[in-house]
């Protein structure tokens, strides 16, 4: 596919500045686009890039020197590129249907357009929207519903009964509705707590490869509207996540947590049970989070505080040897100041 | 399935209180409870609520409020809780056999009432107790050995030798007896160690999603009876687990270390290789463990020290920085202090 | 398969003490082997396990005492072992060709002596060299390329394009290529960026089970020669991960960070992203690393610190509260001594 500069900033809605006719068949960053290809600045530090890149075009930030480039000035130019990256180079695959090899059990009620590869299992009682696709290994349950234009990608297991809505995209190896970690002491072993709910995962949300989200002990364990999650996440059973959230790599969320809307986590962070997260609340990679936090805080640390008194805390941390040292000192000198004003001091009469 | 209060009061050895002719189908929250079904009460701050649930019943502690309510006392309502939701809600599937689509090889040795779904896979060599459910996707490697009521999830798989205990569940994607993480350095590159030991999983261990046990060096990393381990979690080759542990989800255990009986490791642990974790010990969640843990403690931080410690230093933590100002405020002021006093001292002789 | 300690010595280089005619058939620990068995001597605290041990014959450092026992001297005791255990127990299964079961694309290009297992699944396109063994489950995507010697445990997953090199293993459940976790803000919700790059994984590495390398946005996530991956590792889109690293379970790289060669990281590590890890650099052990790291330096902590300087920090962290209440009652000691002082000084006449 190629297409005119002049095309591609009328499909983002960009200034053209330079040759419009050139012809753009692919993208690339400044470093390694070509001839032919459209590339970006998006960080205003590679900014003397522009002038040396061998790429066709430019998308630039509005104000940027274009260094006589053929360019696309657009106010955000990293999520134009992306938006040209999508039309570009994503394209869904034509629907190829129930393939020899897939196991589709009987009665599977399936919408228009759906590909089960190979090796994929659709157990009796699942429900399938329009332009599903399944991979191999993929592992339906039985009662698990899909909406439209779902993907997940190869061994992905689904527990019975678990929803998942539209447009949703699950990558490798992810497990949803497996048991949660539930167990009462009888007085001498561990009791198993049957983890009778399900997974509600809503429209628009990714999850990345090999992540675990547990079925509710007894309702339901939700993932909200436009929710992006990442690789090797745990959720347990029962919490809800807000949406438009984006939860960063290996983080652990424990039992019956409610995250709230825009919730931004940074890698590893773990946080524990029962507690409320705010809205718009931002948790720094691999921080502890022992309670609740209120709405719009930025917080880091193991257990966590405001962000910024973490970094100043933090960066007082490898001076506590010799703050030990002095403050031992400084006792000492004032033990010696005690004595020598003692005896300054005139003797005050006895009572 | 209909029961009479009555009938549920002596399953559970509880007293009713109330009607105790009125009949049950279903269990459900305090909240969510309806008509015919029966809640419960475990956490004092919501006994509020046993007045306005809709439940048809009500499990309650010793000594609480009914509120009029047709309630069951009992010392323990939560395990009573648990106990009614396996007798109305968990049913073994019915055994299946091996299903099309199941690949089982020749002479594998295969106990009653066994079901083995499409796409799992069970090497030569194998052999299954009875009622094994082998769900799509495991994959059983040669000479594997499971007991009897032996359930392994999607895409479980079993590396060859191991052997796994009777009413064992592992949940999808885990992954038993890989190679441990062994190398020598040669003067060059890494030299692999073969990894020519088995995991050993004993007697009703549960284990989570997406977990790895790895196998031994040499001889036996075990999971030892009654154990439940979470989602994500690696246990490296050769360590040994105590009976009846709980190991929340992404907790780390390093090769050859040997933890101790009833254990308790929140989430995310690490603990270092080649130690001893005694038994009854808490590992308070996030922590890290670099060397042994003497029975009964209960730890927190990195590195972990007693938790009350733990989280008295904790709370000074964020006032380093005001520490550190106040030290070297009082440094000045001492500073000052010493050469006013010098100056009142009579100077003594010199000698 | 016997040998004598002779042959033995041969095959390693070393110089045997005793009788060098015993015969060995296999290997053991110092406390579990037996007649007809060899072990070694690796850590001196255990030295006195020399003279106990049952076995035939012991693998001794230089300079040991054999306490009369059959042994062979070598210069790395640990590393010879490891080459013995190759020597005894590793070989390669006979080749077995595409069994039933297995779903192979047609036109898939396939060297010699390959095994492809039931439940495996190769789409088209895809490139294998020789001696490659896909166990059941893994699933190459269209465009995957693998070199010769590679072994796939079960259901790992190669996503479309990516290239994995010669005598490269992947153990169960990992997943190489799949989305790495990029969005844009677009005002409301977050915006997918195609992820249109691959990973390529280069000879003699050797990666865990339920890891997950994702794809570059654009270029190519790389793992470079002799690398070696633990359990649960994840490594984000666009990362270099230099030459003979080790990389210890659950350690978490983000985006676009670029790792020198040699590097160790011990478990729960967690890097930023597009950040710079010098060449022979050490990571401790759940340590979190904000920033860039200059080769040969050890760091520990969360932000990450010289690892001794950690240590001492550490070490005085438990007693911050008494620092706290030192503190202060200095600060109330000093208080009163210039309170006193300030009465012994004459007035000072005022300006």
């Amino acid at each position: 596919m190629k297409k005119s500069l002049n095309e591609i900033a009328q499909h983002l809605g960009g200034r053209v500045s330079g040759d419009g006719e050139v012809l753009i068949g692919g993208l690339a960053t400044l470093d390694d686009a070509g001839e032919g290809q459209l590339t970006f600045l998006a960080n205003p530090k590679y900014a003397g890039k522009v002038a040396t890149t061998r790429a066709s075009g430019v998308l630039l930030p509005e104000g940027a020197e274009p260094h006589g480039r053929n360019a696309i000035f657009h106010a955000n130019p990293y999520l134009a590129f992306a938006k040209l990256l999508t039309l570009f180079y994503v394209s869904a695959p034509a629907p190829a249907g129930v393939l020899p090899g897939a196991q589709v059990a009987e009665g599977v009620r399936m919408g228009a357009d759906c590909t089960i590869h190979p090796g994929a299992s659709v157990a009796p009682g699942v429900t399938l929207g329009n332009r599903v696709v399944l991979y191999p290994g993929v592992v339906l349950y039985p009662g698990v519903t899909l909406g439209d234009d779902v993907t997940l990608h190869a061994n992905v297991s689904v527990r019975s009964g678990c929803r998942i809505g539209n447009r949703v995209t699950i990558h490798d190896g992810t497990v949803i509705g497996s048991d949660g970690f539930g167990y009462a002491p009888d007085g001498k072993n561990w009791y198993k707590i049957p983890q009778i709910g399900i997974v509600v995962i809503e429209d628009d949300v990714e999850i990345g490869s090999n992540t675990v989200i547990d079925r509710a002990a007894l309702e339901v364990t939700r993932i909200r509207r436009g929710t992006k999650i990442d690789n090797l996440v745990q959720i347990a059973h029962n919490c809800i996540i807000g949406e438009d959230c984006m939860i960063v790599s290996q983080v652990g969320i424990s039992g019956s947590t409610q995250v709230g809307n825009h919730v931004i986590m940074g890698g590893q962070v773990g946080v524990a049970g029962h507690l409320k997260i705010g809205d718009n609340v931002m948790l720094g990679a691999k921080s502890g989070v022992p309670g609740n936090v209120a709405p719009n805080q930025t917080v880091s640390g193991t257990p966590c505080i405001p962000h910024r008194e973490w970094l100043k805390a933090s960066g007082v941390f490898p001076k506590l040897p010799e703050m030990k040292k002095n403050l031992s000192t400084l006792e000492k000198r004032v033990a010696e100041l005690e004595a020598l004003v003692a005896r300054l001091v005139p003797a005050e009469p006895e009572a």
